[in-house]
């Protein structure tokens, strides 16, 4: 392998030729041998980390503090860069120490050798183009990388909410498909009171739409930035100007509407949103795998089971049993959730572990956040296309199961009282005969009205 | 002890004759002997549980479905509650089975009996007034006990809320006070860059700031109430225009701009709004751990730590070391705060448990809850008047940080170039020598304009 | 209120006059009013101080430190408590700062004022009997508290390992009394092949016997004691000689196999033995919630659900739908086992919290380990006494599933191998014909020998 | 690409003509598009799978139940994925629903297959090597599964214990290295009394090696297999000797001390074994990050910080502060621990939500366990190499410390009295003077006591 020599802080270090990242990224992938996974597998973060630099740059030229040739090369390699070049020279691990500035660091170096290229220097020719005096001018990582993990969070964040959105319709099409079909609600596991098909799965698709609210204004404190804090907050080396203007071009870059924080102090130690997002997602996470849940207890069986619905078959069930089908798609799902539920005690430790002016996990911050977003979001569509739009009821099932209830007895409540109706039941379920046979034996009610107060359409109140 | 005798479905009980709880609540004692602790200890509960019954009997009275007469005892009896009366009588346990029936009956019970001695009637002389179906008339325990939970939810985070403006002012008057006092900032626990302990103090008021938001945003998510639901939210038994005027009454009673939800099902089975809010007293834990690991971090000391600032001593630290003070005060908030997350865990799992058409393990997320709320509302009240106002600083050791630091290296860095910087740092570094005067030394900078640079003032950007 | 002044490093303080603790506790008092829970709460722990505070007076008698009467009058009040007395008097706040001191300040003051009582003095007369100079003689907060904490551990185990004793037989039982009630077994929900119900609760058996297994592991490193540590674990201040002669009266005094740590500078910091313990306590709050997630299952309906076996009716189930009964004892089961879990995240949070040479967070890893054994004890009691000895098994129904399941299938593939299984599964499905019958007409077996191949004690290899 | 067609319950599908997986892999990597990541990141779980159905193969050969050709081939294709060959062929998502049904076909599809080719076969020609009527003969997916899971945590363990093994020599050789140092030891990072910075490390050796004593004793409980329970545990479908024999063929070709579990029922349910060992996982986390907490508190500075040790620089601190270093290496080791504990939670909830006769979710588990194991392994190596064994010691620093301390009062405490020694502690904070020359001057002591009490040796009681 033919190499380059680059040097640092620590002394010379040899790196490969052909690399576009330098002797701190060298050093960081040594430092760091824990997962195997570059950061490469956050595209949103590369693009994010190249808009930061770019929208440095501009900033530093709009300043005068550096050159417009130097400007305009480093603003090249970081839209190539959006555009999808490169991503594999970054190549720090996902886990890692350092608060983010090996991530920085390898942006940094990524960007100067290839706006070297562009400038028709040789890699490495770090007099032209500096990864820290030039790329990472202005900047310090405890503004750059933050900036950069929130524009990327609010890039994934968005596509969870597009997936929500699918599964939603997905439930809300079945709300629509089940309307008429009536069901016994539970209580508990146990027999409770009519509903309909069509309520259980409009929940569904209601709390979806209540997360997804939540999602979005949780996703909307990210927003606020705090480039041009520089190291501590104090903006410490940044000139007097460019924290605005930085903001300035990363909200032109992105088209996301960006805000400089009031207090940079605090911005740039506070997790808080990054904690807040999380318990968003564990809100989503929890309310999926209920979800979820239900689907497999309503589709057990098919003879020893509620059998209730039916999930799409999607592949054969079982090694040995031959014709069982298994709930795979929602149970993928519940691991998922499991998975967001770890995560977010993960981020709520790393949190915690902050101390004075900054927090040195963002990395596994970071890790966790984007593993729930990602996974989460590849649940939500399996779900919607996988299971839920094939999922088809036993209608003859769901109806006898309303009949045959004692918990009908609950709509005689009001017309024959609690303690009447308590009896009945208690009949009911010794003699193993039906509550409706009972109530006009024993003259309690007339068949006419009692009839009336059993329409089904009654029980459930469905519009 | 005298008895009487009381009956329900599964036979005859006898309970203390002067009682006022009954034989639901005689059983349930015996089913939970799990913490010894009874929902008394909740008066948010009780008071919320006594404003619902008042609202439906209310609503009831104005329907016609329930007598004036017993609609007023009834009424009368919730004043008493709420007006603190009898709390001792709600003696279920905090952690039971049945989701919250129990609570609930037991309310019913206690209502009904008062209301009995009210109207001259003796206890237990439930064809009068029943607890069942009068005081429960149109409400199931899966309707009421969720409002009253979001009720004493609501008026309990509103302390919290207080206690946590105090906290917020008390740190805001520290950095205030603390203005002008230079220090050094740390990152990653190494010498960073200049800036004061005004702004240091400043973050901890501006994030508990914005906590205080969250916790609103949360809290107005519990105002959506789910009265008039019954058993699964198709409003089975309630008579129609009831949920309204329940509402529109507890609105009434207790002054919230309570709301019923769009869809009863989903509302009825949906715990999010409680995992959403745990999720923010998480992240308000999260913040106030690390707050407090900061403080006691600045105090560490007095010889061989930090030593920047004081707590006022509150206790002897030690058995044994002599003259040793401990910061208890910040210790116990961090407990607190680990107690929080841990109960985030707990109603994470509670939520998620949730089956079909009810959650039946409301009572743990109360509890988990309640714990929280109240357990963070007295650590912040407890961290501002015993510690942060009584806080000190050592103005003479954080300046002599200040001068003595490589991380002035970093001002210079715009000045004399990252590489020179580098230089410099690791020269005083290896020889101890200050930063300054290495620089004049080697003619990187004129003197004077080195002292221009050096200013603190510069330096913290305070404005 | 009369009351006596005390004096301590702060300065004067008035007590009330008859209380048996002093300006310390009465101090901490007012530094840690967060739970109003007094550590009263916790009998094992009071008794667990005076068993290590009567093993330090004795140790430091025989070796010539303490005078014997005043060893005498130490050993006499530490007997008192150990029987019950002064329980009263330990009144600082369950959740408070500084590693214990409170704790062990409360328990040295009471015992101290208690001795000098017994001694024909006044309370707070500490020229003949101080809490700190004679009670508190060799021992530091930070050897003295764990080492209460462990002895009060080991004790509340023990109750827990015989609640789960009495748990396990219960299940036993029922495992020989359901021994020949063939049932389908069911994997993710969906109908599998056979087995007995005697066999399935057989496993729930074997599983609180291997966990019993696993607490009484775990609790055998709490017997590791640091007393004679003081302050770090160098032994300073500690006479030659007593940490052997405490332990060894500890011994003697508890009959608990205690023994002094190798490495006292590691057993005073290290949190880990009660991490385990907590883990341990999770696996067992798992398998718990696990086993009644099943008994919910299995009992679901009555007519809407699985409906295979009965839980004993302990209490009306609804405050609306008449003749209701729900699972609530399990109910309640889950909501400890989600408590024990959250508990274990602040165990876990607190033993990481700790720095250097000590974890000063022991008070609430002390408080959330003993919920979390306290909790399990009565949970497990009341399952077994209210729940599980009085199930039964509707046998009907649980062969009806038998004879009508897909799952029979399985038991063929052997003989006509899978290709063919899978295809009368299939035809079985669309059918909703039985398997059985289906073979025989399509002449795959003759049907004495599929008659032999289904025998249900075939099927389910029950010995 | 050219294809090949397969079938199975759900009809037709064609696979890629070179793949050695087929039809079930096919559907299941459209199932479960979660992660992105194979099931071949898992080379240990690759290798057991193999092992287990060679073991199988060889036992059903035995009992002559596969043709012995048949079996031979399957055993040489297994033995050539046990050598390293085809783990690029293991292509289903590590997040899947099913149970791991996917994961035990992928094995048993890409075994026939290789099995096939070996005979002279085409790929897909199943009538001579059926994935499922030989590969897997006598085996379901809820025993091959778990069993290849139990035997790929054994081998993953075995090098996290080598690792820990690693750091915990360093720790050692550390511990002597600075045997003789002197330093203050902290309680509650308040300056408590004198020890040895050889102490200090000591501790950290003996709590791993504690650590690695309960990983090991967790480990065992893995070694109790359920292989021939097939689907329930009732061995269905396994001839009798099968499982004797299994487990013996698996015992040879691992080496490792396998046993049938005594109850194929329950073990085939229990997840009990892999919360336990997460269990001890989050415990070695949890006293990791500790230490490293403490490294990194150590360390801090290098002027406005304790100072005490420092850590190798490894890499440039800051891409703004020019000499800054920070402690890369511990952080990383921190985030690690944070992963861990998260993933604990996850195994928890996932051990949790088995219904019944399995527990669907153990792919999670896997997941989650197997990363925590590989990370903290990477984590114990790196933090040995990278960090601790070039920590050097600020001799200096620390004895200054000992020396200003105003603990060192704690070492008069037994000579002169808790009372004179607080207010000579009170009185040195007050005037910033010496505690010896002090208590010399108020003629406390004479100075050449005052000598013998004060020398450090005597202080921190080294052996």
């Amino acid at each position: 392998m033919t190499t380059r020599r680059e040097h640092d802080l620590l002394g010379d270090k040899d790196v490969p030729a052909d690399a576009y990242w330098g002797v701190h990224t060298a050093r960081a992938r040594e430092n760091f041998p824990i997962t195997g996974t570059p950061i490469a597998a956050y595209p949103h973060l590369v693009e994010a980390l190249a808009a930061v630099k770019e929208a440095a740059a501009r900033a530093n030229a709009e300043l005068g503090l550096l050159e417009p040739r130097i400007a305009d090369a480093i603003t090249a390699a970081c839209r190539e860069i959006r555009a999808g070049a490169l991503h594999g020279e970054f190549v720090v691990d996902v886990i890692q120490g350092g608060a983010g500035t090996s991530t920085n660091m390898n942006a940094n170096e990524v960007i100067a050798n290839r706006a070297l290229e562009l400038l028709g220097h040789a890699k490495g020719d770090y007099r032209v183009v500096h990864p820290n005096e030039h790329v990472n001018l202005g900047q310090s990582t405890n503004d750059a990388y933050p900036t950069a993990v929130n524009v990327a969070t609010i890039l994934a964040v968005r596509e969870l909410s597009d997936a929500m959105t699918v599964l939603e319709k997905a439930f809300a099409a079945k709300a629509v498909e089940f309307h008429d079909v009536l069901k016994m609600g539970r209580t508990q596991l146990q027999d409770a009171v009519p509903m309909t098909l069509g309520q259980e799965f409009g929940t569904y698709a209601v709390m979806l739409g209540e997360d997804r609210q939540r999602l979005n204004e949780a996703v909307a404190l990210l927003h606020e930035i705090n480039l041009g804090a520089t190291a501590i907050g104090t903006g410490l080396n940044a000139a007097p100007g460019y924290a605005e203007a930085a903001c300035r071009h990363l909200r032109e870059i992105t088209g996301l509407p960006l805000q400089t924080a009031a207090d940079l102090v605090e911005a740039t130690q506070d997790c808080g949103a990054f904690v807040h997002l999380s318990g968003v997602l564990k809100r989503i996470a929890v309310k999926l795998s209920k979800s979820c849940n239900d689907l497999r207890l309503l589709s057990s069986g098919p003879r020893a089971g509620l059998n209730e619905i039916n999930l799409p078959p999607v592949q054969a069930g079982s090694s040995i049993m031959p014709g069982k089908i298994n709930p795979v798609v929602p149970e993928v799902v519940n691991q998922v959730a499991f998975e967001v539920i770890g995560n977010d005690v993960t981020i709520t430790m790393a949190a915690e572990a902050g101390q004075l002016q900054l927090n040195a996990f963002e990395p596994i911050i970071l890790h966790s956040l984007s593993e729930s977003i990602t996974h989460l979001g590849a649940a939500c569509r399996t779900l919607a296309t996988k299971c839920v739009e094939g999922i088809t009821a036993n209608v003859g099932v769901l109806r006898a199961y309303v009949e045959n209830s004692i918990g009908l007895v609950t709509a005689l409540n009001p017309a024959i009282g609690y303690t009447a109706a308590t009896e009945i039941a208690k009949e009911a379920l010794e003699t193993g005969r039906g509550v409706a046979e009972l109530v006009v034996e024993k003259g309690l009610l007339p068949a006419e009205e009692l009839a009336k107060l059993l329409r089904p359409e009654t029980l459930a109140r469905v519009n």
